[in-house]
């Protein structure tokens, strides 16, 4: 089978062979429905509250914080939701770079008589920190900041916004998606500094699709999206999967074992492929801000980011242009837009997230791929305006 | 391994090994995030595709009206939440003896403005036509019937009440979880007699935990319960769980195809069933119903369920004490009460729920197992009531 090189492990990553080991039990002999009584029904329970205290442990967290939830995409609808509809309609504040799944509530919450703030960003993607004490300053009563970008990888000063938040008494969410698994995270350090809500995803650290939690202090009144037999304390109906979750907590027990050692081994790789993309001549996004070790988010003037991934996958490797995270959106990343990137440069953007099993050797081959590629776009490029 | 014998298939069902052979790709080399353009997203997407074919021809519908869900309770919750969003606040009518995830919803919506009318069942858990009609007068802009009840396996006309509530104009929706894998569904023909939307699951027709879908009439509008990235036509945003989607399909596949013979033989294991706890003095719950084929639902008066699944656990036989969906519900289930069972009796409510590996040998030690149970429980209580 053609295996192209995989450099998008932002959109997701390879289930660790050891993580499914763990989950293969649940799919044979271990099928109960965890809230069954008898055997089949508790050796779930069992499994689960295991796969609960991996996950808490990973991040910080006390047990009883995590609710687990379908993915990172749910967990983000759950607490900006959730908390709204636990309180009267005012503010929510958001960063302009929010992933959809924390923009498209916040919208949704304008329909019932919200005001929806977007804090704006800078060009290298930090929030800009006038515009966020601007936006205190309406009293939000919800605030939603994340931890890593998923395009440029750029990590915000949660931490210290969530202190600065404390004065309005604001709830606190951080989207820590793709910050799980690529540096550390220590929900109790950052629930001290005034946080209430992080969102976490299985599937971008090596473990399986269908899992993720909202870690949540429990001073935060939230409804469910999901109302029914209530499981997860009364925030997250349906039968679990049992398979997803005890995948979940081997991949946070695993990720965190051996991120310091990953963290370096990415730095390595990226710096080889960052030199060689300034080398053609890329314009790297968010490059002077602290990132995250595996991602560059990077364009090319004049070539479509589009067709670059087009070509490069049949060349391939596996990257991705803007956002891998809606079907059919040919719209330039809001995230460039909100840095001040000219929409026709951000036409352009390309992602390469590295992940574990990635390779010098494939950073290498990638570059003179890209260099060819380039290359031929160009001619392209002035053919087509020579005989225009 | 001590592996008692599993009869509690409506709570979950073994996975089919069929299904896991088929899943397993998308557990090694088929990680792709649908969302993504490269091949190893193209191929996720592909195989959802196929999934979608398949589910929707297992069920008679066409592709396009399924939305792939998380699992029932997620899709019941979508309907209800989600076409409500869409509606001006009015009656919602939903039957007494819906699962928690239809009627938690329901009650969800009474908070912004909405009246639930609860639809009366008589003594053997049938939608009693007279309040049913009472309750359209009403004039009701949803209702939601169950097709099969979990507890009871009562089948309801669903096709006759809903041409019934074409009258009102009710967006009619059907929770099928129950009925899916165990009779034939043809939501095409459903579809035409009024019924709008429709919820499966796949953990219950021997797929895996981590799918459901709601299959709905276009023209039904619905806001999402989860927004983000756009996935499943906006109306489900998140990561698609791939590995689960595919056993979905391969699930519904696989039940469509031995659906007649699994119900002959499941008929014939129950009545063997059935013939017995008659004998042991057992009350049988809406045994006058029209039933699925693999459901006995009974009492001993004097017996406490929980009493009792406790030790048939012991003894080997993994069976359920009213409904397995919810962790800590000490009341009796409100399916019972519902059917004017009085609540002594309802708390001693045991569900044998068959499967398609269920063996004729298998019912009979059951049957052994609980005479010498029941013997021995009766024994005690008549010495409690010597010494009290």
């Amino acid at each position: 089978m053609f295996a192209p090189v995989y450099f998008d492990h932002n959109a997701t990553t390879p289930l660790d062979s050891r993580v499914l080991e763990g989950m293969l039990p649940y799919f044979s002999t271990q099928y109960g429905n965890a809230s069954s009584r008898h055997e089949y029904g508790r050796a779930a329970r069992r499994a689960i509250d295991e796969a609960r205290q991996r996950v808490a442990y990973a991040v910080g967290a006390h047990p009883t914080e995590v609710v687990f939830t379908s993915g990172g995409s749910e967990a983000n609808n759950l607490f900006i939701k959730g908390a709204a509809a636990c309180l009267t309609p005012g503010v929510v504040a958001i960063s302009a770079i929010e992933h959809p799944c924390v923009r498209e509530p916040a919208k949704a919450l304008q329909r019932s008589g919200w005001k929806l703030r977007e804090i704006a960003v800078d060009g290298n993607c930090r929030v800009a920190s006038a515009d966020f004490q601007a936006a205190l300053e309406e009293r939000p009563a919800l605030v939603s900041v994340m931890l890593a970008n998923n395009e440029t990888g750029a990590v915000q000063a949660i931490a210290a916004m969530a202190t600065q938040a404390k004065s309005v008494r604001a709830w606190f969410h951080t989207d820590a998606v793709q910050a799980f698994g690529k540096r550390a995270l220590d929900f109790r350090a950052l629930n001290a500094a005034g946080v209430h809500a992080m969102t976490l995803s299985a599937h971008k650290l090596g473990g399986p699709k269908g899992a993720g939690a909202l870690v949540v202090d429990k001073r935060v009144d939230l409804q469910p999206l999901i109302a029914g037999g209530g499981h997860e304390r009364g925030l997250r109906s349906g039968t679990e999967n049992v398979a997803a979750i005890v995948g979940f907590g081997l991949a946070a027990e695993l990720v965190v074992a051996s991120l310091d050692a990953r963290e370096k081994r990415m730095v390595v790789l990226r710096s080889e492929l960052e030199t060689g993309l300034a080398q053609q001549g890329a314009t790297l996004f968010a490059g002077a801000a602290e990132r995250l070790p595996n991602t560059s988010y990077f364009a090319f003037a004049g070539i479509d980011g589009e067709t670059l991934v087009g070509k490069l996958d049949r060349a391939g490797f596996a990257v991705a242009a803007g956002a891998a995270c809606s079907s059919a959106n040919p719209e330039p990343s809001h995230v460039l837009l909100a840095m001040g990137v000219a929409p026709s440069l951000a036409r352009g953007a390309v992602r390469v997230s590295l992940g574990p099993d990635n390779t010098e050797l494939q950073v290498r081959e990638f570059l003179a791929a890209l260099r060819t590629t380039i290359l031929q776009l160009k001619g392209l490029a002035s053919i087509a305006s020579l005989t225009s």
